[in-house]
């Protein structure tokens, strides 16, 4: 009997008045569990909170204990909007301090931008003992302070941050997935669906509908650590939805 | 002096594995929230969940009793992975019943397509004593029970829903805004801001940076439920970019 590896798992806490109003739609929900899911770690939890102290305070301490990483984004910029580090730092019971390597990251970028200006020092802020996590993007590095994540709200600057991170946390087995799509009414396969997850123990099958060119589709995820067991349950799944006269899309609609 | 109106508050459970595992970008964050402005209610907290019993269940009874409203998207489909209804009457304690009206709308709605059969039937469940919530797409009801919103996982279903409720509920004094747009790093009129901000107690300004056509900008967003201190703020932050050199874009950039 083979051992299945140990499962690692994420939270996320989403911080900003802008997400919760909708001016903003969220990029990095979706960019962060992508990212994940290639780490062989799983995205377990999102919260998404607002500006405020203690939500964010909150958030970090029910979150950072229950998951092997914890990841933020936004509020790490210069203006008084931004309170994330000193949100995390209350939360684990650690002073601010300015970072002398965060600090002359950002003295060489603004060198010929203006300098460095009380505003633009408080990038440099973060949890006494953190680690930066650069930002290849507009200087102002992410950090790392025990398992909390703190990353930039602008999703092309998480973007570059976590390409920083790839291949640096611990992961387990990557969870693998195949889509079948079809244009039938999910209620139509919904003993389909189930006797496939049934046959095959170590897949979960997801059951995503749509509605499109004026017709219902579905797509149907199959997921599994195992790629023999992925490639069965699928090919299951496929053949039967292809018996009951629906034609089946590998990879999707 | 006026009394300030009471401020009423929301909190949304999003359900699906699909956004956790990157696969599908939520949209009903943004929708969702945008709504609830409209209607008077502030969105405070979002959690997003997997299809899991137990973390719909935790997350429904740690939110509903801190906000007026909570709202959930996705689950209440047809299909083996669709358990909202399950896990929400559990939170609730209540028991799942095949729901009489939305019994006779899936009857009507599947009259000419096959009928109902098993799987649709699981479309009518709902928890004990709840009211449904038309969906003129696709017939498959939304459900309220005491003061959570059970809606949709597709977005466009959800859209439906949400228009059937405008109007509905209670809410309280419109949260107003007014964006300011410039060409400027934020880190250079973070001043300004606090200043502005210090000056009319009633508003709040988020800074928003961006990075587009290879120069930085930032959009500055002012709230307030009050009109005039909305406005007034919103001419002093624009006065004051501009004093500095940085021509204000009303309405943003």
């Amino acid at each position: 009997m083979v051992e299945s590896s140990r499962i690692f798992t994420a939270a996320l806490v989403v911080i900003g008045d802008e997400i919760l109003s909708g001016r903003t739609h969220d990029k990095n929900i979706a960019q962060i569990a992508a990212w994940l899911q290639v780490q062989g770690i799983r995205l377990q939890e999102v919260r998404v909170i607002g500006d405020d102290m203690d939500a964010i305070a909150d958030a970090v301490n029910a979150l950072r204990e229950k998951h092997d990483y914890l990841f933020t984004t936004g509020g790490i910029g210069p203006t008084h909007d931004d309170i994330t580090v000193d949100a995390i730092s209350r939360a684990l019971g650690l002073e601010v301090i300015v970072h002398p390597d965060a600090r002359a990251i950002l003295e060489r970028y603004y060198e010929e931008k203006g300098g460095v200006s009380e505003a633009r020092l408080r990038m440099a802020r973060t949890p006494e003992g953190a680690e930066l996590i650069p930002n290849r993007y507009s200087g102002a590095p992410g950090m790392r302070i025990a398992n909390v994540f703190i990353m930039a709200g602008v999703p092309a600057i998480t973007a570059g941050m976590l390409d920083a991170l790839t291949g640096e946390l611990e992961g387990g087995a990557r969870l693998l997935s195949e889509t079948v799509g079809s244009w039938v009414a999910e209620s139509e396969v919904a003993d389909l669906l189930r006797e496939a997850e049934k046959a095959h123990p170590d897949c979960q099958i997801g059951s995503y509908p749509f509605f499109r060119e004026g017709k219902v589709g579905a797509n149907f995820v199959v997921r599994s650590t195992e790629a023999d067991a992925l490639a069965a349950c699928t090919r299951q799944l496929s053949k039967s939805l292809e018996a009951q006269g629906n034609p089946a899309y590998p990879g999707g609609i």
